[in-house]
């Protein structure tokens, strides 16, 4: 495969060469072999750090081979809140005692989400989007269809997202719960959250995030917002690892009244008096159910460090110089062959990753992945490519931009 | 402290030396420092395999530092039925297609109960004993709660567990569920899940096991049996880490027949179709809710192979031994301190661990944990001497009576 077009290589390097966290990229393992060219799809799965084998290692000879049960008693009870907590300081601008890690993304929307409806007794609207996640609108789906609640459906542009009209005209007495997604997943546009929350509570309902494609990318200020429940995926800008457990926050305002369905021991008020009857925990933990991830809690520990090493406001100034070149790239070498950029141009309305569409980019995706550049693939003909601030160079978006043109190029 | 009563040391010495699984003892990480004298506690947190931690590495640097989001496609999605379907093969008793890794046990609870009870339509009692385990037991207050059903309890002998008989005089035309422990998380009685599943199926019932407590530890024939439903927890005999995800078994003649409430979307027929409705899968996949949890599920292979090297009949006669041992040993010099035999005494109506009681218990579990002797204690008055066959030395387990029996004398 040769390239037909050479862009002037100093834009890309002399980004590289003026990017104040450029050294970070050093933190992150190296793939093997040097078989990846182009890593673009961090928004789905981050990339491991380093120290993670290490900690993971120290930890399995020291808190579980040496510590064994004790830790429990130690350390681990409190670790989902503990990290939570760090989590809510460092990227959610949440107080303490409103978030915690655990279970799936998906297991959170579920119990956050009923927790939500039944305690909005006389409101039965669930409002969500269609361009909502699968899982958020299966969740909603299924909640939906049990509880006898009626969903209201937002029908947003696919590439500017849900915007404070689209909520505006969906929200009314009969409004529960609104759940939304900070960054959509295909388009990257970013909601303006302030002022959807503002909408949402002022007519009564509840404001319901979630933050799985916003999290560790764009800065987050849940409770100056006046958010009240949020959910998020950790595995991607958070680099938790495939599978990561999620993170749930629940504003401290509603952390007592709220109940959530799935009445597991950890989230009685004192899991080991092994009591007669389920009596929820006064705290946050209420929300949690079983035993906690401990070990698999342990990458996202070691991520949540750096990034508060490096600080949102400059991964967030990373992210929208990765996105803006990402277009003035696809602009310049992919627009001409027939692609349309389906994320926002302005870098205020959009996340960390950018769309393209093209109706070969599923032959396309197979390609680069074979060799070494690798975005994913959203039907019907979406190519996403993520941009993780740390540990994505501008040249490496340059070299996956080339290749996505150099195997379009071969295939017309 | 000092010994007033020595056994002759042959006896532990004896049984060590003709311990034909004795070597596999060195497969575990050995405690830093030689602060762990006895460790009686494998029944809550198996000890993590050394090899775990080169796993672990191996799978940061290859399948997620190196495959990255490719790993999906390649491996990753199937991982959840692929090592269930190991499981079933080495530790269930149950043919591929029924059974996955995910969750935690008590949202596999959750959500397998649910299934089972909408799933009988016309029944509406959930039948549990009192002494299960409180996440049981709270799941089933939740679920009873929310969907109306009839809660019927049992009440067994505190050690000889649930029998048969308990369970003829439960069960009725309107049984929906039965939900009980294998093994009493208290007691240790190994509950004799053959004739107890007949029962329930006789009366029409659903026969769900949780096996948290038995699996890894003692054989099990779900198929042959006729089970129903299982969860399990894979941090205990099955040395999966802290907060290893569960273990879920469905029969296949339910399979296809049952649903389950939280509509994720690793749970829909074509998890990347990212369609506009739920569709469940057709298959086991249809009871997987989020994204599975692929580097939490790493140390549980690990153990599954060793298992399966080692065969579940010799483990079995291993945890005998090793429990036989420990209740000759608390006959000899707990029972004359007062000290209380709450496990039954018949190895067959056993798994594998024993409960011993007396009201000085709390106070002595702390001070055993302080010089590295590590039962646990279960309110009121209940310490745990848990014995993980591959891992315990019948030395140990003198070393953690003597040291129980020591204690205990310095405080009366």
């Amino acid at each position: 495969m040769t390239s037909n077009t050479e862009l002037s290589p100093p834009t890309s390097k002399q980004l590289d060469a003026s990017d104040q966290l450029a050294a970070y990229r050093e933190r992150f393992v190296e793939p093997k072999d040097g078989s990846v060219i182009a890593y673009l799809d961090g928004n789905s799965l981050g990339r491991p750090l380093r120290v993670t084998a290490a900690s993971l290692a120290t930890f399995i000879q020291g808190d579980w081979g040496t510590g064994l049960i004790r830790s429990w008693d130690e350390k681990w009870m409190d670790e989902p809140t503990v990290v939570g907590d760090r989590l809510g300081d460092v990227v959610l601008g949440a107080a303490p005692g409103q978030t915690f890690i655990g279970d799936s993304t998906s297991v959170l929307l579920y119990k956050l989400l009923r927790a939500g409806l039944e305690g909005q007794p006389g409101r039965n609207q669930l409002v969500i989007d269609r361009d909502n996640f699968p899982t958020d609108r299966f969740i909603v789906e299924g909640i939906a269809a049990e509880r006898d609640a009626e969903i209201v459906w937002i029908d947003p542009d696919p590439t500017a997202g849900v915007t404070p009209a689209d909520v505006a005209a969906a929200v009314g007495p009969h409004t529960a719960v609104v759940l939304l997604s900070h960054v959509a997943y295909r388009s990257g546009s970013l909601a303006d959250a302030p002022a959807i929350t503002r909408l949402v509570k002022d007519a009564g309902g509840l404001m319901m995030w979630d933050l799985s494609h916003s999290v560790g990318s764009v800065p987050l200020e849940l409770d100056a917002w006046g958010v009240d429940l949020a959910v998020g995926c950790t595995y991607k800008y958070l680099n938790g690892g495939p599978g990561a457990p999620a993170l749930a926050y629940i504003n401290s305002s509603l952390v007592s009244r709220l109940r959530q369905p799935i009445w597991g021991w950890m989230g009685a008020s004192d899991p080991f008096e092994m009591s007669a009857n389920f009596e929820p925990a006064a705290n946050v933990r209420r929300f949690i159910t079983g035993t906690p991830p401990i070990l698999a809690m342990q990458p996202l520990k070691d991520m949540t460090e750096l990034i508060a090493d490096v600080g949102m406001a400059a991964i967030r100034e990373k992210s929208i110089a990765l996105t803006e070149h990402a277009i003035a790239l696809a602009e310049e070498l992919l627009v001409p062959l027939g692609v349309e950029i389906a994320s926002p141009r302005e870098p205020s309305q959009r996340g960390s990753h950018v769309s393209v569409n093209h109706p070969l980019f599923a032959d396309v995706t197979a390609r680069l992945w074979e060799q070494g550049v690798i975005p994913d693939f959203r039907p019907p003909h979406g190519l996403r490519i993520g941009l993780s601030p740390l540990s994505t160079s501008f040249a490496e978006v340059q070299r996956g931009i080339e290749a996505i043109r150099d195997v379009l190029v071969s295939l017309q």
